[in-house]
This record gives structure tokens, C-alpha cells and sequence, in this order.
């Protein structure tokens, strides 16, 4: 995925409609929650075995509300300058650091334990 | 971005630490709104000027939460066998279609109505 | 629960510490919405037989956040001037009638249809 | 507000339809972020003024949703057996404690420092 690419064309999309007044952080943040409930609204009431058998309509609702969230994440990055890969990548060595394989393995119980 | 690469990598990290028996993906869209709302938290308080010019640490804190949504947006489009890139590019389409620019622009007191 | 005064205990309590300026509904439905979630994230790993027993500690973590979602809600209600009351009386009679039971029961399985 | 009855009634209500089988405390949690979420999605684009006098229809909009927060509130400190009332009081009654007046009075630009 092209990240910057991607940003350019939804900076430009938000221009040409004069919505960059409404994009501020505060509410791009907003906003982003508000999709990713809307991802959730399909699951809530699925048993966990049943949202990994989604129907083909359901699949398709959840596809696009996945876009939602994406777009607007990679928005929210555009407008504060953050760049999301960088940002994955040294969360991701941060979680390897915080939670070594040997001393979690095993521990399935208190999985909650070591999130924060 | 690398997203199949990044979402192998996910997909070790947590076979490593038997984790995949809590990522179900009604448990990723929770953990997923769990990390969006965080991201908000930053901003709750600031006016939007305030939210366009966040302090360093603040900013830096913003970028692990970005992060978070990402990884877990990641880590549930694999496990739902969703292409995040092919959604976004139709659903930044489907946005072109539904808001023409010569439209929408000039009404932007009424971007509310223009939005699902 | 004398919601009326609640609200004016709230509203001192803000009044006192010069924090009415924070206090939008845009910005009280945000801390809203952080609240919700740090309630639900008690929740995020565990089955949902897991959810019905909650050790001590979570117990106790958990009826904290209630307070602070309740707390919110008041506060959010009282600035808009909307009488939480009468909105759940009437929101319950529209559920009523929306829902008739024996159209509904023994569908279970179509729950979510029947959901907005 | 009588919680206890309004409880009992929102009991029935589920019971008469089935629907018991859905509100673990977990899916409650869920659904009461997706209800929050909606009653946030009407302050996303608005400006914090702007949400101080809302529209007759969006004020009424946002009623319901309070409403359906406020539902999903009362039954899940139901199923969990959490007197909100009594949460409400402890919780005021910390905050009071964390927050003295006097000390936070005039360091309202410090104001988020003060949130957990």
C-alpha cells in the first residue's frame, strides 16, 4: 500500500470539496472512532466462533468499514506529519522487547495481564 | 507499506506467544476500538486549533497510538481474508461518486448531510 | 438515583475548578465515548462466560468506569437540556413497540436484524 | 430516575424476547460503545459552539441516543450486579479528593494533566 500516494489523494479529494476546514485532528479522531464502531456494530452480538464465519453481505459491510477506519487513520497521520510506517514498525520491536516468546508462552491466562 | 509482510510478521508474533486464541475477530474489532479511543483521549480536551499543534510528547504518544489501531486493523483484515488496499481503493471510488466536488463544495455548512 | 442533583453537584464541581470551559457536548460526548471504552477493555480477552465473573479486583475497576460513563452521560444531558428520563421512558416504549415479543421470540438467530 | 425498576423492566423486556442469550456483560459493553459512538457521530464535523446549540431534530436525535446509552448502562451494571448509584457517589466523592479545588483552580491550561 502507498502510503503517501494515498494520502496525496485524499488530501486532494478534501480540497477540491473544501473539507479541510472540518479535518483537524481533534476531529479526524473523532471520526475514526466512529468507523471503528461501526466495524464493531457487526460483530457485538456474534458469539467469537461466529465473527470468524462471516456471511458474504456481512463480510462485504465489514470490508468497507475497514476502509473507513484506514482512510481516515491515514488522514489523521497526514494532518500531524506522522509517518504510520515508522510507527508500526517501532511499536511492533517494542512489543517484541515487552513481551518475550519464552516468558508469555504458556501464561494464556494472564493474557490480559501483559496488555496495557 | 508491506501489508502481507507486516501481517505475517503479526500473525508470528502472536503464534509465537499462543495468542491466536484471543484474536477472534469480534476480540480485534474491541482491541481495535480500545486503541482508537485512546488515540481520541490526546485530543478530548484540546480546542481544534490546540489538536493541530501538539507538543512533542504528546505527538509522540499520538504515533504509538496510530500504531496500535493500524496493527490491529492489520491483524483483523487477515484474519477475515479482507484486502485492506482493494477496500480502500473502492471506497475512495464510491466516495468520488457519492460527493461530486462541483456538488458538494460551496455547501460545506452541510458536510453533516453528505456523511454515513 | 435523583438525576437533578447529580447534575448540580457536577456542575459545582466544574463551576469550582473553572473546568465549564471544557465542558462542549462535543468535547463531553468525546469523554463519553473514552470512558465506554475503557470499560469495555475490561471485557476485550475475555469469552463471554469469562465476562459473566469477574474477579474482584475487575469487579471493582469496572463499576469505577460505570460511575464515569454515568457521570458523563449526566453532564452531557444537563448541558443539551434533555431529561435522560423521560428519553429512556419514551426510548423504551419506541423498543416496544419496534420489537413486538412474539414476533421476535424464537428468532434469535436473526437478532441482529432487529437492531438499528 | 428508579434504577431498580427501570432494571427489572429492561429484564422483562429481553426475557419476553429471547434476548438474554445476547447481553453478556461483554456484548453489553460492546453495544454501549456502539451507542455512544452514535450519539458522538452528531458532534463529529460540528464545531464546539456549534454543539452547544443544536437543531431541534438533532437534538432530538441525540436524546435517543442517550437514551440507548443510558439502557445499556443500567443493564449491564444489572448483569454484573454494580449499584450505579453507588459508583456514582464513591467516584465523585475521589474525584473530589484527586481534584482540590483550589490547587486546580487557574491551571486550567494544565486541565488534561489532571484526567486519568
Amino acid at each position: 500500500m502507498n502510503i503517501t500516494r494515498l494520502q496525496a489523494k485524499l488530501e486532494s479529494f478534501a480540497a477540491e470539496r473544501d473539507w479541510n476546514q472540518f479535518h483537524s485532528p481533534k476531529n479526524l479522531a473523532m471520526a475514526l472512532n466512529v468507523e471503528a464502531s461501526e466495524l464493531m456494530e457487526h460483530f457485538q452480538w456474534l458469539t467469537q466462533e461466529q465473527s470468524t464465519e462471516l456471511g458474504e453481505d456481512t463480510r462485504k459491510a465489514v470490508a468497507t468499514e475497514i476502509a473507513d477506519v484506514q482512510i481516515y487513520l491515514l488522514r489523521l497521520a497526514d494532518m500531524l506529519g506522522i509517518d504510520i510506517e515508522q510507527a508500526v514498525t517501532e511499536k511492533m520491536e517494542e512489543n517484541r522487547a515487552k513481551y518475550p516468546a519464552e516468558k508469555v508462552r504458556g501464561s494464556a491466562a494472564k493474557y490480559t495481564e501483559y496488555q496495557d
